[in-house]
C-alpha cells in the first residue's frame, strides 16, 4: 500500500532525448498512480458497548415515532410517505416503529460509482474507503493573495489539484463556489469541469431539483449510451436542515438522484447546541433518525437506490459561541456513528479534515489531523472534505489542500494494517544480524526497505542543518510552491473528443435556455 | 472530564481589593486544576487478532531462545539470569520457552507513583493513563531565538511550564540536557528541580547505577522518613540498546531503581531498518522480547517491583535514511503493543508527541497528533514525550510544549468516553425544542453547555474578520506570547523549608565529593 510519490511526477510526460539528465528526470517523472480507493485492512475502532447502542437507537425511534420529521414544500415527499404507512400531520411525519429499517431493507450494504475512466471506478460501502476533496466553501485562500470569493478558476484549480493527487479517489462537488458565475448557472461549469478536468467519480448539483437533473443529464454524456441508466456514476451530498427539517430543495434533489437509480448521500449536520442537543448521545440519535429518513425516502422513491448515511457532527466554543472542528467530541462521536452505520446496514459517509484555523498551520493541522483520523478509524467508507478546508467550512486553502493531500497517503500505509507473516515477522533477519549489529544491508531490509514506510515528500525529515542551509522553510512555505509546480505542470487526463464537445454543447444550450440569476 | 481553563489562569492568586474589575480578574484567574491522571472510559483500538498476537509472541519466543539478548557489563545481571535458569554463553543469555513468563509473574499489573503533593499521586496501569513532558533533547528551541543547546535554565523552565498545565501529570525527567552542567553533576540539579520546582511525581537518572542512587536518596528527602522503602516515589526510564543488547550501564540503573522498590520502564527504540527490521511485525516481536527480558531482570532483583513495558518505534525516510515520526506504521505498531503489553499483564508505556518538523508548524502538528492518538487510542498508561519534541527528538521547543499542552486538554475529554445516560440522550429536549428550531437556549443545552465541550484558549475559533482585526497571528505566534505569560506568571508550588534545605544541602555535598566531568 506504500508508495513513493516524488515532488514533481504525479503526471506522465513524453520522453525527452539526451543522456542521463534526461534519464534522470524520466525517473523522477514516473507515475506513481495510487489506488482507485482503499480496502482497509485496519479494523476500526468500535467504542460503545451493545447497552449504549441500544439506547441510541431506542431514542431515535422514538424522535421518529413521538416527534417526528418534517418535510417541508415536497407534496411528493409527503405522498411516499403516507403510501408507506408514516402518519402524517401537515408536514410532520411520525414513523411507526420499524417502518424505517422495513422501507430500508432495499438499500445496497455497498455499491460501486463509477467513473469516466473505469480504472477510477470507487466501491463505496464495507472496506472500501474513498477521498473527496472539501465541499461547499465561499471563499479561497492562498499565502501569496489571503481570503477572496472563489471563482470558477479556483474551482477549477482544485479539480485539477485533486486530479494530480495520486491519494485521492474522487473529485468531490462545490471544491469552492465559483463566484462569478450566475447561481442558475453555476452546476453546469462545476459539473463540466469534474467531467473534462477529472476522469475520477464526482457530486451533482443539490441546490435544486431540476439541477440535480441538469447534473444527471450532463454525467450521462461521459458514458455508453444507457449505462448511467444501470450504473451510478454521480451522487448528490444532501443535508438535512437540522433538527429534524428536510426541507423541499434537499429533498427534491434526493428524489432525482434516486429516481435514476444515482447516490444520494444523506447529511445531518449538527452543531451541538445549536441544530442538536449539546451531548454528544443526543446529537448522535438525532442525526441517526434524521439520515435514516432520507436514506429511506430514496428507497420509496426507487428501492434498490444506492444511499449513504451520511454524518457530520460538530461543537461550540463556550467563549464565542462559535463552531469549533476537530475536537474531542466529534471525534469520539464519529466511532460511535461508525457503529450505528453497520448496524444499519448502510455505507458511511463521514467529514475529514476540519479546522477552524485561518492559516495552514499548526492549530489547522492538529485539528485536521484528529478529525481524520476519527473518519477513518470510525470505517467511513466516503470521506468528504478529506482536503482543503481552512476557516471552519469557509475557505478552501490551497497550500492546506496539498498539506492533507500529503497525509491522505499517510493513510493508505495506516488502512493497510499489521502483516504478520513469516516475511514481515522477519526471523531469518534476526538470525543473520543477531544481538549489537544492524539491519541497515541485511537480505530482508533490502526486501522491503523501498515499500515498507510511508514516505511523505512534503514533510521535511533531515536533519536541522540541511533545512537550515535550504532556507529553513515551514511546512506551509512548502506547500505554497507545491500546488504552483503541481497546476503549472498539470496536464488534464483525455477525454474522447467527442464527449468533450457534447458536454461543451449541452452546457451552453442549458445556460442560453437558463435565464441569469445571481441570488 | 471538560474543563475550560482561561489564557492567565494556571496558578492560584491571592485576593486584591476593589470593584467589578478585581472580580472580574479574580474570575478570570480561577483555579481550574485538571485531574492528577485520567481514567480512560473510551475503549483501546485492537487492532491484530488472536492469531495474528499468537504469531508475534511466538516469533518473540523464538528470538528469546534461539538468538538470545547480551547483557553487556553487568557480571550481576549474568549472575541473575544464570540462577534463574537461563543459558548463559558469554554475555549471552537464552531463555527457555516460558521462563519470562514465570519470572514477570511477580509484576503489579499497576501500581501508584507516589509525588511529593499527595494530590498528585498517579495510577499506572489499568485505565490510567498518565501525561508526561519529552525527554531527552541536547537542544532547546523558541520563535524568538533559534535552536541552542540546553542550559539548566531551559530545564527549569520546562519543569514550570509542566507544572503551570492542569492536564499534564508527571514532571518528567531530562525535560532537556542541562548542557552548562558538568555531565557528573546533571543529575542532581535535574532530580533537584523537579522536587522543588513542581510536586509531581517524576523521572530519576540512568546514564550510571550511582546516579541512579543519587536520584533515588535525593528524592527519599521529600517524603516522610521510611516512605520511599515501601512505596514508589521515582522511576528511571531504561533504554534496549536494539537489536537484542541491554547495556551494564542501563541494567545497573535499572537494579538500583529495581533493588529500592522504585519504578522502571524498560524501553527499546528501534528504527525500523536500522536497531530492527523493517517491517512492523518483525521490529514489535523484537521489541516485546527486549522489554520482556528488562522488565523480568527488575523481578529478579526484587520479585514485586513495579515495572513498565515500555516501546518506541519509528520509521526512516527511503530517500534519506533519516528518521521519521509521526507516520501511520509506527502509530499501528502501537496500537498491536498495546494488545501485547495487555496479555503481557504490564502497564504500557508509548511515546506522545513526535515529528521531525524544526518549526512548531502544520507539519510538527500533523505528525504529533498521529503519534499522540496512537499514543491514547493503543491503551497506553504512561504516556511519555507527551509535550515539547521538535527537530526529530533533538530539541525542545517552548512553542510545541504550550501547543501540546493543550492538545492533553483535548485529549482528558477524548478519554472521557461517549455518555449515554438518559440525561445525555436528551429526549426532553427533542420535547422541548421540536423540528425547525434550536438548541440555544432550551433547558438541556443550559444545564450542560459549560461543561459539554472541550475548549481550547490556544486555538482560535473566532471568524475571520474578528481574528483578522486582533492581527491575524498563527498558532505558534499565540504560543510564544503564552509560554513568556506562563512563566512570568509561574509561582512554584509550597515545599517545607526544611525539604527544600535538606535537597539543597545534599546536592551541594555530592557535588563536592563528584569530580567536575564533562563527557
Amino acid at each position: 500500500m506504500t508508495h513513493s510519490v516524488e515532488a514533481d511526477s504525479e503526471r506522465p510526460r513524453h520522453r525527452r532525448s539526451g543522456g542521463r539528465a534526461a534519464r534522470r528526470e524520466m525517473r523522477l517523472r514516473t507515475v506513481v498512480a495510487g489506488p482507485p480507493f482503499i480496502r482497509r485492512k485496519t479494523p476500526v475502532h468500535a467504542v460503545l458497548d451493545e447497552e449504549g447502542l441500544t439506547r441510541i437507537e431506542a431514542t431515535s425511534d422514538r424522535i421518529l415515532a413521538e416527534i417526528g420529521i418534517e418535510f417541508r414544500g415536497d407534496e411528493e415527499a409527503l405522498r411516499l410517505w403516507r403510501r408507506a404507512g408514516a402518519e402524517i400531520d401537515g408536514v410532520r411525519v411520525r414513523f411507526p416503529m420499524g417502518l424505517l429499517a422495513e422501507v430500508l431493507s432495499s438499500a445496497p450494504s455497498r455499491f460501486t460509482q463509477h467513473a469516466r475512466n473505469p480504472a477510477n471506478d470507487v466501491e463505496i460501502g464495507g472496506d472500501g474507503v474513498v477521498f473527496a476533496p472539501a465541499y461547499g466553501s465561499p471563499f479561497v485562500m492562498d499565502l501569496d493573495r489571503g481570503r477572496r470569493y472563489g471563482t470558477i478558476a479556483n474551482f477549477r484549480d482544485f479539480v485539477r489539484l485533486a486530479q494530480s493527487c495520486p491519494w485521492m479517489h474522487h473529485s468531490g462537488g462545490v471544491v469552492c463556489e465559483p463566484t462569478d458565475i450566475p447561481v442558475s448557472h453555476r452546476h453546469l461549469d462545476m459539473v463540466a469541469a469534474h467531467l473534462t478536468l477529472s476522469d475520477r467519480p464526482f457530486l451533482g448539483a443539490v441546490t435544486a431539483e431540476k439541477r440535480a437533473e441538469d447534473s444527471i443529464e450532463l454525467a450521462r454524456l461521459a458514458f455508453m449510451p444507457g449505462f448511467l441508466d444501470t450504473h451510478c456514476v454521480i451522487m448528490g451530498n444532501v443535508n438535512v436542515n437540522s433538527p429534524l427539517v428536510w426541507d423541499g430543495t434537499m429533498t427534491g434533489a434526493l428524489r432525482a438522484y434516486a429516481a435514476a437509480g444515482q447516490g444520494v448521500v444523506c447529511v445531518p449536520f449538527i452543531l451541538g447546541g445549536a441544530m442538536g442537543p449539546v451531548t454528544n448521545a443526543g446529537a448522535i440519535a438525532q442525526a441517526h433518525a434524521e439520515t435514516l429518513a432520507g436514506c429511506a425516502l430514496a428507497q420509496l422513491v426507487r428501492p434498490g437506490a444506492p444511499v449513504v448515511y451520511g454524518n457530520f457532527l460538530s461543537s461550540m466554543a463556550l467563549r464565542s459561541g462559535s463552531p469549533t472542528f476537530g475536537t474531542p467530541e466529534p471525534a469520539l462521536g464519529s466511532l460511535v456513528v461508525g457503529q450505528l452505520a453497520r448496524r444499519a446496514g448502510l455505507p458511511l459517509r463521514c467529514s475529514g479534515s476540519f479546522t477552524t484555523s485561518k492559516l495552514p498551520d499548526a492549530q489547522a493541522m492538529q485539528e485536521s489531523t484528529v478529525s481524520m483520523m476519527a473518519a477513518v478509524n470510525c470505517g467511513a467508507n466516503f470521506v468528504l472534505h478529506a482536503a482543503g478546508f481552512l476557516d471552519g467550512l469557509l475557505s478552501m486553502s490551497y497550500e492546506k489542500f496539498v498539506l492533507d493531500c500529503d497525509f491522505l497517503g499517510a493513510l493508505h500505509s495506516y488502512l493497510g494494517g499489521i502483516d504478520t507473516s513469516d516475511e514481515a515477522l522477519a526471523f531469518d533477519a534476526f538470525r543473520e544480524v543477531g544481538p549489537g549489529s544492524h539491519f541497515f544491508g541485511c537480505a530482508h531490509t533490502m526486501r522491503h526497505y523501498e515499500t515498507a514506510f510511508w514516505d511523505s515528500d512534503l514533510a521535511d525529515n533531515r536533519n536541522w542543518e540541511s533545512w537550515d542551509e535550504d532556507g529553513g522553510l515551514d511546512a506551509a512555505t512548502r506547500a505554497n510552491a507545491r500546488w504552483k509546480r503541481l497546476l503549472a505542470e498539470h496536464e488534464a487526463p483525455p477525454i474522447d473528443p467527442g464527449t468533450a464537445e457534447a458536454i461543451s454543447d449541452h452546457v451552453a444550450r442549458r445556460k442560453a435556455e437558463l435565464p441569469e440569476c445571481w441570488h
